[in-house]
């Protein structure tokens, strides 16, 4: 059926329960999508610069393809022989460094963190996990623990083995070397320890995107990839909003912080929005976890969502949207460098790629956080079409993370948006 | 690219690891789904017998078309309005009690048992969580627990929360009425309760389908049930297996066994092999545990899920599922029950609509299980072109398990050949 915005909303309250999430305080009703744009119920057109769900695009027509031809053929789990998962694996771990040759696929992203902080506990035998204070990486039980921001006020206990480090901030605490984030991560790994409950995994975003993808220099990892090593403890590098070329200069964050995490996670782009994500990482640790889980997932690597994964990973290759990644990021930085110039409240530009956008400030002086006047700015944005948000401690970021088909004509017209509505949007309202 | 049966098992053990289970020592490869019907890779055809998440069959070609028409229209998250997740939940909870009136989407049952879990915990205040010593509920650290059979060794401590009760045999123990089965229940109870830890929830299966189905007269649940809320906790009901009119006389297995769950969780057949799962209960308790939680999924209730959902919904009614069920299970009891007469090696016979089996003994007197038989009639039945499994304690119980349109036709010709198999396979191998 079709419902006006009032009764879906109602609708929401009353079928999904309180507290779930939209955007904008009045939400859009989207009913159409189709490469970086996006169409709701009234026929308005949007520019689609958040969604990094359908990484090649909104309804890719090879992805379309793949799902439909795949589903008319067969849909089935894993326990009958299948080449689709073994295609996937294949090209999937031919992106990475050799040492990380095998796979797990799940359903969500969410899936392959709680595998991941698991298979930390198989090598190491303890249990003590540290991430950053202000990230997300999922939704079970146990991976809900890694959202300092949001700590579940229940959760079977499982609080007691996460610690956390203050999450790395170029602008208003720059550390260029990584030498203080290594440093922290240190000294959270000591108290795990001396806990006794002893230090098992580190488990971070590459490109640090929650936390607001601050500006660190290539390599900015490896001082941090020591310590954690010389603890005996394993790397997560949770790739889920960074990877499959989202920076524009690798196919993974994690290769352009200059370091080969133990384990590697996926979900969100995957599939361009069908369920998928994975756990990459080498035999020893899979066939370790595997030794104390007979893990299965009915879901997990079906022949639908191989073809839709192996689908985005020819796309990538064919439109090279890696490049094309990097191209419009490069213009995309320059665009809003220029920005910088002109709007006084615009304090730091950063971002990589498609990953980009500017920390707003009452004051260049004091950093001070613009959160409001940037909440004003993304529904003025929505009014023109424009579909962006806001992230970073502060929640004074522009998130700007476009489906990789973004172009410089993209970009162009999301800046001089962006243009118009910074010089008309009050900073005190 | 395309292997040979040789190369996809050594591509397996290189690229998923160790410890992959398949069916069969030889196992299928199979390339095409129809209906109840699967094709290998040499085009040999197999009457599917087995697979429960094609609910309503392979390739079911209204699911198909709604995944493609979704999928090339629009597939995104929940934060923007869309019909399609509230006219799936509308859908959804009018098949249940009206007390159950709000719904969590996510990608896999497992994530929903998850969540149950976590909202017994959020409205009790305890953590001591019930289940059966023969069961399985998913993946996830804290659901893998779950699974006494199968008790992770490691698991970051979650083992402590959860306590076992003998699984439900109507063959070798029987307990009509189910008092034997509450009263363990309630000693489990003073259990948790005694450690200090509490009891928050019982989770069953409603139909005990992993525990072999045994013939448990409608109305079953109801003592436990009590023994459950008058303790405080949560009954919760895991419908993956058995939902969505399985049993033949009941859309849901719980109203089959007289209970309204505080939560009923669903998973596999939903989305006839898409990955969508789900959690119903009442606003009450999901609101408590979006309380702690501030839970969002990014695939969960996306429109090409429920797309897919709905068609699921919509052929159940359309083709009279339920009904098929019923009336093919009757014929498929009939049959067995009159092989029972002629192989002495059928010990019991067992089922309900579309579940149905029958347990192998090495000698009627003793009970003795003949799981290696079994096997041998598995493998038997798979040389002659059908596929189906086993289960129950002991392993020795015949799973039949076929997607909901299986026909007289299609019992006939599993009976006719399991005929031929059981007069053929040596008991001493």
């Amino acid at each position: 059926m079709t419902r006006s915005n009032a009764e879906l909303i109602a609708d929401r309250a009353r079928l999904l329960g309180p507290n779930v999430s939209t955007f904008y305080d009045n939400p859009v009703h989207i009913v159409k999508g189709e490469g970086v744009w996006l169409w709701d119920a009234d026929g308005r057109k949007y520019l689609d610069c958040y969604n990094n769900v359908p990484h090649v695009g909104h309804c890719n027509p090879r992805v379309v393809d793949a799902i439909c031809r795949q589903a008319n053929t067969l849909n089935t789990h894993t326990r009958y022989l299948h080449d689709g998962i073994l295609d996937y694996v294949e090209k999937l771990t031919s992106t990475v460094d050799d040492h990380l040759d095998t796979a797990i696929l799940t359903c969500t992203g969410s899936e392959a963190n709680d595998i991941a902080l698991r298979m930390a506990e198989s090598m190491t035998g303890k249990r003590g996990i540290i991430a950053t204070d202000a990230t997300y990486h999922g939704n079970t039980s146990l991976v809900s623990q890694l959202s300092k921001s949001n700590v579940p006020t229940v959760g079977f206990g499982l609080g007691q083995f996460f610690r956390f480090v203050g999450a790395p901030d170029s602008y208003r605490n720059p550390d260029p070397e990584g030498m203080r984030f290594a440093e922290s991560v240190a000294e959270q790994i000591a108290e795990h320890e001396k806990s006794g409950i002893g230090f098992a995994a580190l488990v971070v975003c590459p490109y640090f995107l929650n936390e607001g993808f601050p500006d660190n220099p290539d390599g900015w990892l490896k001082p941090t990839a020591e310590v954690v090593r010389k603890a005996g403890g394993l790397l997560i590098c949770d790739e889920v909003q960074s990877g499959f070329g989202r920076t524009g200069t690798h196919m993974w964050a994690h290769q352009k912080m200059g370091v080969v995490p133990d384990v590697m996670t996926l979900g969100k782009p995957m599939g361009n929005g069908h369920p998928i994500g994975g756990v990459v990482t080498n035999s020893e640790i899979l066939g370790t976890f595997r030794k104390g889980y007979r893990y299965f997932n009915t879901f997990g690597g079906n022949p639908v969502s191989c073809a839709a994964a192996i689908a985005v990973l020819e796309e990538i290759e064919d439109k090279h949207l890696l490049e094309n990644a990097r191209k419009v990021g490069a213009h995309a930085r320059m665009r809003i460098t220029r920005l910088a110039k002109k709007h006084e409240f615009i304090g730091d530009v950063r971002g990589s790629g498609l990953i980009f956008g500017a920390e707003m400030v009452l004051d260049r002086e004091t950093k001070q956080p613009a959160s409001a006047f940037t909440d004003r700015v993304i529904n003025g944005m929505r009014e023109r079409g424009v579909i962006h948000s806001k992230l970073g401690r502060h929640k004074n970021t522009l998130k700007i993370r476009p489906p990789m088909p973004f172009s410089i004509e993209n970009a162009d017209l999301l800046f001089d948006t962006l243009d118009e509505v910074l010089a008309k949007t009050p900073l005190d309202a």
